[in-house]
């Protein structure tokens, strides 16, 4: 088993998919959360400036969606054939198209409510109707077993949810994928144990 | 060998990675383009509205990166070990990012021009300096041999440089790793043979 040593802000962010993906992997990582203070230091350190970074025996990965596939690939938790695992990339990326329209670095907090009630009243309603339909009345969204579309769907959800709680009261099946996440008991003591966070 | 069905624009745009694959692997598809102007009447009958897709064997694969990473896998171009394809997958996504900056949809051709002289000239730089320092003095971005984020750094930087001709200048490095890929002959083949198209 390598050395994991994951390093993000105290944040869920773009870090808590990982962290889904050790917890319910059972394995053993160092969840390093640095200060926010701390990171102008951090930063020319870390290749392409970004967190989150998993050192594996030292080797640094960066970018948020390559360490969460590589942890999903050696956990067995990224679809169980090459077209699955395709599809779970899929509905990862399409997720994540959507997160990356919301301003979360803007400081002006008019501008960056503003931004999001947009997003969140007329954009989020078709990625919402498509996810919906492309889960229809399957357990998960991609295969007969949990992959990690299905963590990131609750990981991404839950923020959203924390912008606008009625989100998703047009999509019970959706909710209810969001429930069968949270009711995985590794995932349950991980949600219960992590440190609160807004965001 | 199952059957493939490309379906995108009559552009390189997002698909173009997906057709180096195919051609540097020698495998068979049908690069299937659609007029702009039909658009309209397919968007609704595809998963999640947007191109390009991959029908493999009738089932539709979407998202240009989880297409080709997909290829990259099946034609043994994603990396030879599980760090290495996520190293890989880190860099596609690295670029992917900068070259989602761009307001590609953007009408207004002064509000284009614009954005796009910014973006090039001040982001531009930052990216360019983080992926010399991570090719360093290596043939390949990712281990010892060709990968699809060498493939994907070529694509991207045709695009890029018809924007701004001397963007690379300061790194010859990269410009080198471009003249790797296109003088692969399979690629060099498809260069040749591929549609004329702005972009
Ligand atoms: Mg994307
Ligand atoms: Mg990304």
């Amino acid at each position: 088993m390598p050395q994991y040593k994951l390093t993000y802000f105290n944040l869920r962010g773009r870090a808590e998919i990982s962290r889904y993906l050790f917890a319910y992997s059972g394995t053993k990582y160092e969840d390093h959360r640095i200060e926010a203070a701390d990171w102008p230091k951090i930063k020319p350190t870390i290749p392409f400036g970004k967190v989150p970074i998993l050192e594996v025996d030292g080797v640094i990965i960066h970018q948020s969606l390559a360490i969460a596939r590589y942890l999903a690939r050696e956990t067995g938790l990224a679809g169980q054939t090459p077209v699955e695992q395709a599809l779970a990339d899929a509905i990862v990326d399409t997720i994540d198209d959507f997160m990356t329209l919301f301003p979360w670095a803007e400081k002006n907090q008019d501008v960056r409510k503003k931004a999001f009630d947009d997003i969140l009243t007329n954009k989020a309603p078709e990625l919402l109707k498509d996810l919906d339909t492309f889960l229809g009345d399957n357990t998960w969204l991609v295969g007969k077993s949990v992959t990690w579309a299905d963590f990131y769907w609750e990981v991404c959800s839950t923020t959203l949810l924390s912008c606008k709680p009625d989100l998703a009261d047009k999509h019970p099946r959706l909710r209810a994928l969001r429930d069968r996440v949270q009711a995985l008991p590794a995932i349950a003591a991980w949600i219960q144990k992590r440190p609160k966070t807004v965001m």
